[in-house]
């Protein structure tokens, strides 16, 4: 039962992160070995073996009956040349197979079935169907904390990892996240300037956005490069000791990309899985000391804070255990911050707060010298409490500014000036009264419909807080687009609701205290 | 932004069950739309409009950049010729979506949910990575029973029905099922017959092996043609008030056929999940009474009684508030029933029975009369306790016999007789004892390996029972098959553990107490 040998040919279809292999129908091996659409297979060639999904083909320009077709993905993996022999089988499951159907039957999971099935994954062995099983097997409170803690060591385990020692020994590699849900928000563009400026390494990597209007490399692009491969990049910060960079080139948590890419259609962001997913890519990525801020808030990912204090002493255990020294702050997530929401609005902001202009918005750089002061007090030679006066004497000397100049020469400055959104559509208070709520959600999506993150310049302005006092009339906020239709669908959107809800002052929640 | 329009083109790619639609990366729209691979799209066409998932393709031969792309799948869904005009655009998520993301969070849906997603799975509209996300959602203990009802109801609801009532008025269409699991147990094939020969109705649909040996349509093939389409198979039935046919023609549970397709990878077979499959197939085939065999052994699907009886009031609460008879039956599911594993050698001891051959296995020919009498009972005009004694004497009558071959005739009988395997290898009793356990998913295997069902005269013979003494070196069973490699493989899987474990009389369980 030895089969032909066939003749690798790249197909060229873009199947994202799923290694497919076509064959005809009339190829003797489909008939031989009794492949059916969708057969999961194993392409031998060159000594190396991908996983593939099979898709049988009855068009000869696809693929001929003798040749053996891979979407681009597989042919890359594989590595050879078209025309290269190549031989293909049934695939034998995953090694963890029988660790995916205990977990999806309820069962706890040890520290090598966990390693197991990260490693499966991140090699692509994984179909979309059992990438979904362990997303969804692994959801909610399926996770105790000992998995979590292996889970993400199987994380990290199954992708490169940076290692800054030889750059700087001992001393602190600082980063700070946050883990999302908030618009505005640009924190990350005030503090790595200001902790770098004070001397520390803060090689930060953020990602673009999925489902928000913005993400930190979005917004840094309309002022520099953030695609960086990662030879420059660790130059980079051996002259800068920081970076702003778009963190997708680094592949330091491969099996946590592949599982995102399940878990956001599946709007799943579960406790165990935001843990392993953060803290992996952090200690990947070579850092030593982390500040998180969780917001919490009615509209924002953390609605209360019992539910903050359990996922901040989740959080605690496995860096604890991990080695990594963390800071857990719960901050304030019931409305945005800053004023603009969209890239450039964004990166306006940042540049007003770090110019010390009296226009920047005041919770911004509050926001952003608290996080920078926490991470300044990681370097041993600060006391207890003098970090937040260091940072706030760094931004105010301009030195943070010209430390932003300089990572934004270093990554590669963008020429052209932002552009101004073409279109404007302003949003009025529909009665006088007091603002006494914001729906995170409602304002994110509006910004979004306007064309953000796409149209860097789209988005919305925001001109209110909580607790103002407004007028029939008075301005809302301003939504940007370069497209009528774009225009037209957020400010459809923005008519039902705008997204702030006026009421009287008896109605607003009492100031939110933070765990400071 | 209207998008221009493009023109479909069949790919000649089968994705299954997944509608693929093919853009160019050059294409305008991708670009426009920000399309992405595996974007969900919606594709509109003559009026009509189809989910599908994007590939994105960088070769003209597949797709021109002006062109729309469909997979064979796809392609036939919307019924219109190549070169027809279409338009794509962003898909709006599936309407039932939120009930599934309540669902994935551990919350209980109602009936109106169940009907949306199961509506959604039908039209093709779920992805694979949310139906495999909804299985492992209502997996295990996760469906309360009025769930598992209303799935029930909704499976039937997304699919075809036939409806026997203006051929037979209220009389019973009477139908057996098997949970599975037990290799051989060819029952069906005796159980049809009989029923059908004492009068009554009996239209069997039965499926093809997935991950055993045989599967009761596999089986009649050998004897009569088993593809039918709808029409031909009322007409059969109308004439021989029965049919031994393969049930994937007839579209009677859309939704339950496809999430098979994703519970069938992850080894998923909860208690709600196979209620609602089975009944919900039973009743949109037109059944009102129904036998339910439930095999318990330590190898079937069905391990202990307890666990037994959970599933048979699971079974009964739905089959009673959805108004069809039902009878559980609880069987013997410690080894295979009948001798031959493999549709020749199962097709083989089928025809023992019915010709009254005194080699007939007994096992096979007492658990189908046990079953058959329950069905006659069904009948008004039959008393209850009678029915074994009736089975009995249709079979030993030989009109049992007739009716088989009225069925096989009116199907299409086989003409060429059944081939003999070319190859044998016998397994042997490594020592002397007592035949103490057998293990129904390794002797499983091995027939698989030797061929079966791919090639139907390959399979095992057994030639041992539970409880039979047995001397070093005598014959437990062989092995047949066509391929050298296949009996191979059989055979060095057989050579580590036959499969029956040969002990000590002492360790023989006590004999199985059916629920009767």
């Amino acid at each position: 039962m030895q089969n032909p040998t066939l003749h690798i040919r790249r197909v060229g279809i873009d199947t994202w992160r799923e290694n497919v292999a076509y064959l005809h129908r009339d190829c003797p091996v489909v008939r031989a070995e009794g492949f059916q659409a969708l057969s999961k297979v194993t392409v031998h060639a060159n000594g190396q073996a991908i996983a593939a999904v099979l898709n049988v083909v009855d068009d000869e320009r696809i693929v001929p009956p003798c040749d053996l077709g891979l979407s681009k993905e597989a042919f890359a993996r594989l590595q050879v040349e078209e025309g290269h022999a190549a031989r293909i089988e049934h695939a034998e499951p995953p090694p963890s197979i029988a660790a995916l159907h205990r977990k999806i039957a309820g069962e706890r999971l040890g520290r090598a079935d966990l390693f197991a099935v990260m490693a499966d994954i991140a090699a692509a062995r994984y179909s979309k169907i059992e990438l979904a099983a362990f997303v969804v097997a692994t959801n909610q409170f399926e996770l105790d904390r000992d998995e979590v803690l292996h889970l993400t060591e199987a994380m990290i385990a199954a992708g490169q990892r940076i290692d800054w020692r030889q750059d700087i020994g001992l001393g602190p590699v600082v980063d700070k996240h946050c883990i999302g849900g908030i618009p505005g928000n640009r924190t990350s563009m005030l503090v790595v300037p200001i902790v770098t400026a004070h001397g520390m390494w803060c090689p930060k990597t953020s990602s673009r956005a999925i489902t928000s209007p913005a993400g930190t490399a979005d917004t840094m692009e309309v002022l520099a490069e953030v695609e960086l491969p990662m030879e420059r990049l660790q130059k980079i910060v051996r002259s800068t000791r920081g970076c702003l960079a778009w963190g997708g080139t680094a592949d330091l948590s491969p099996a946590d990309d592949i599982l995102i890419s399940v878990e956001r259609p599946l709007a799943i962001d579960s406790p165990g899985q935001m843990v392993a997913s953060i803290l992996s890519k952090k200690i990947a990525a070579g850092s030593t000391h982390l500040v998180l801020d969780i917001p919490v808030g009615p509209s924002a990912k953390v609605r209360s804070m019992p539910e903050a204090n359990r996922l901040k002493r989740l959080f605690e255990y496995v860096a604890g255990r991990l080695g990594l020294q963390l800071e857990v702050m719960v901050s304030d997530g019931r409305q945005p911050i800053g004023r603009g929401v969209g890239p450039v609005l964004e990166a306006r902001d940042v540049m007003q707060v770090l110019q010390n202009d009296p226009e920047a918005p005041q919770d911004l750089r509050q926001k952003a010298l608290w996080l920078a002061g926490r991470m300044i007090e990681f370097d041993p030679d600060v006391r207890g409490g003098e970090g937040w006066r260091i940072a706030r004497d760094i931004l105010e000397s301009g030195r943070a500014l010209a430390q932003m100049q300089a990572l934004i020469d270093a990554q590669g400055r963008r020429g052209a000036p932002s552009p101004t959104a073409a279109l404007l559509h302003e949003v009025r208070a529909p009665r006088s009264g007091v603002v006494v709520a914001a729906d995170n959600h409602r304002l994110a999506r509006i910004a979004r419909l306007s064309g953000a993150p796409q149209v860097p310049e789209a988005g919305i302005d925001l001109r209110v807080r909580l607790g103002d006092t407004v007028q029939e009339g008075q301005l809302l906020y301003r939504i940007h687009a370069r497209f009528d239709a774009d225009l037209q669908f957020a400010r459809e959107l923005a008519e039902t609701d705008s997204g702030w809800r006026i009421g009287s002052s008896t109605e607003l929640p009492r100031d939110f205290v933070a765990s400071e």
